[in-house]
């Protein structure tokens, strides 16, 4: 008799985001008069760029006649967008990344839960406190993070590094070594960042140590690159900017907040050739036999959609609508300090990370906020212990709303 | 330090289908100026249809602007095509099938490649031999299979069912009860297909002995339904014509195949809600909780375009397409037949499987045919054992690449 994978049960409730959304529609079902703003779940509100669109229409037309209809994909990614992002993304900013390297995706949130898959279930992860759930999420499912501990609400065997107020959110080398440690930075859900010399320190880390760093870089757009800036101060754009981190490192990249691609799907992960486990197996050869066995491409229009982002128009476009997101980032942290919040990120990220006022838990802080003004966060609770007592908000709502969400939250 | 997931390393060499690629490759690299012919691939060689071009210019305008703009998608899929498809697909035929039990994914190769997740790695599986080779490595990734068995080309955990000349390649109950069972019908390689009274007999298998059978629909719209059949020998388009279905079968769809979506990717898997392990877990949550961890909803306007297929004007034109490959699909079954070859399939899928000539080896029959007359198939045996000595044609070229093909293949 068959049985259910029994690591899925060890789960704890729904998706973080899940709940929020069922959350509001349940509000929304009972106040049906109420107009309720959301900088919660981090989806974008601009359409799509011109130039995007564009892209997307000739490659439908490329589709309807037999001498350009294009049908399954390379498993790995077309060559022209594998090498744009190659060339554009590393190799114009000194990083050593082949296009064979780069594994094109239909999305950032299906490679940062299935790049698990292709280590060992003994292995031991680390992640940061508060952290993006899928990380952990899908490590649970894989049976990899032993049992939950209802105490402090963490699981036996994952090794948790807190980022708080007080090491200025930036995590600390653990005292236990995992073998997998996933970073993100610009950070979700904190809105800060790392400088390059702070990531240095965890490439030499995991160099000596013999772990493998997943770097998520899906917010690397709203980096603000500050030319005077010294080089070890800069704040680095991909994880390869790093000495040695060929032999550590794997990259994840999104469209999603560079380009508005969160309902087109386009993402890509870098696994260099060089990084191989202790008996020398190359990671680059496991995934791809990933996405060669339980993979089939991304779309042909949405590929040349995403090439059409590396044109000078398309750089151009978006980073006006980067720009744009900025703003709100910008408006938001001034406006909740203004008004005696206690604010973080938002510089070089399109979230803000507030500290809860009168030590409200996060959860409380979210129905408040729902109830009294119709605004909707994401409780920092759900992204881990030490997010209790926090709250973010996005920068991605239009300007409108944006700034009516902050009168609001004023007048509370 | 970090290790390999040493399942991966299990895996036998690559993907079939790449292999076939990478020799196609060679060879016209050595004689570029031989023009190969390829039946191997099952990818489609028709434009898309006139009323999916426009559905995915509609939708694409509809992301230039910012009050239809869409952003992330469903987990699940939208209302609009879980409601199509559980209308259309299932209830239209009769079958208790609920919007919220279809789940809209990027394709049927993910699905069928995903699946097996959700259930405990304890669990024993059986495939028909030969068969599609992602159910069977899919599962080696997971840790399912045991230990490959040189002698016998196959995995010691696995269930083979063999399907055969002799038993007119319609599986026979395993001896050995598996947990979970794979079939695919109309089949893939085989281009046969099992009547509803020989698929309820597995489904009456499956609710005794308490196994699950995961069943590949991907090629149901080239079932020539035969209006004078007696009810016990129609050819099933879905498992869930059958009774009993609902409480052990999960049915994978694709759009590849009726609507050409190769290179579009869009697909669905129905989990009915009563399909429940012997503890009483509903499956329906699991594979809901890996959507939502996993995954962030096929694209929208992927999704609109796989709408425009259940329109009249759709069914209308994607019905002329099936038949043109249908028209291929005799074309080479007759043809074989009149050249000697013995033939089966290719009357209800597009799959035509032959068996080599002179006892030749499959891949000797590839090497043949691929230097002698520049034609490209499939080798039998890349499908598993009891595909030795038989080789897979597809009807997806275009009628002049097809009948070219035929040509020469007669001319050996």
């Amino acid at each position: 008799m068959f049985h259910a994978n029994d690591n899925y049960l060890k789960l704890r409730g729904s998706y973080l985001f899940s709940t929020v959304a069922r959350k509001v529609r349940e509000f929304k079902e009972a106040e049906p008069d109420k107009s309720v703003i959301s900088l919660g779940i981090g989806d974008v509100t601009q359409p799509l760029a011109p130039v995007i669109i564009d892209a997307l229409h000739d490659a439908v037309d490329e589709m309807a006649h037999a001498d350009t209809f294009r049908g399954y994909a390379p498993d790995l990614g077309y060559e022209f967008l594998r090498h744009a992002m190659a060339e554009e993304d590393y190799r114009a900013r000194g990083c050593d990344i082949q296009d064979d390297e780069v594994f094109i995706s239909d999305g950032a949130k299906s490679d940062s839960g299935n790049i698990q898959e292709i280590f060992s279930d003994r292995d031991v992860i680390a992640v940061c406190d508060p952290v993006y759930p899928v990380y952990v999420d899908s490590n649970v499912m894989a049976g990899r993070t032993g049992t939950f501990l209802e105490d402090s609400n963490t699981w036996s065997d994952v090794v948790y590094m807190p980022c708080t107020e007080e090491n200025g959110f930036a995590p600390e080398l653990p005292e236990r070594t995992p073998d997998i440690i996933y970073l993100c930075f610009p950070n979700n859900p904190l809105g800060t960042v790392l400088t390059k010399s702070q990531l240095q320190t965890w490439v030499d880390y995991a160099n000596r140590v013999g772990a493998v760093i997943i770097f998520d870089a899906a917010y690397e757009a709203y980096i603000q690159d500050d030319p005077n800036a010294a080089d070890e101060d800069r704040i680095p754009h991909t994880i390869y900017e790093c000495e040695g981190a060929r032999t550590c490192a794997i990259e994840i990249r999104s469209f999603s907040k560079n380009a508005g691609f969160t309902g087109v799907r386009l993402g890509a992960t870098i696994v260099p050739k060089d990084l191989k486990d202790q008996n020398g197996t190359p990671m680059h050869d496991l995934w791809a036999r990933r996405h060669g066995t339980k993979y089939n491409g991304a779309p042909y229009i949405i590929q040349k959609a995403g090439l059409a982002v590396y044109s000078p128009e398309g750089r151009k476009q978006l980073g006006e609508q980067v720009g744009y997101y900025m703003e709100n980032a910008k408006m938001i942290r001034t406006s909740l300090q203004k008004a005696g919040y206690t604010a973080f990120g938002g510089v070089n990220a399109p979230y803000i990370w507030l500290k809860t006022p009168q030590g409200m838990t996060s959860w409380d802080f979210f129905d408040h906020l729902l109830e009294k003004v119709q605004v909707v966060g994401t409780p920092g609770s759900g992204f881990g212990p030490h997010g209790e007592g926090y709250f973010r908000l996005t920068a991605f709502g239009t300007h409108e709303d944006t700034k009516e969400a902050l009168e609001r939250i004023r007048t509370l």
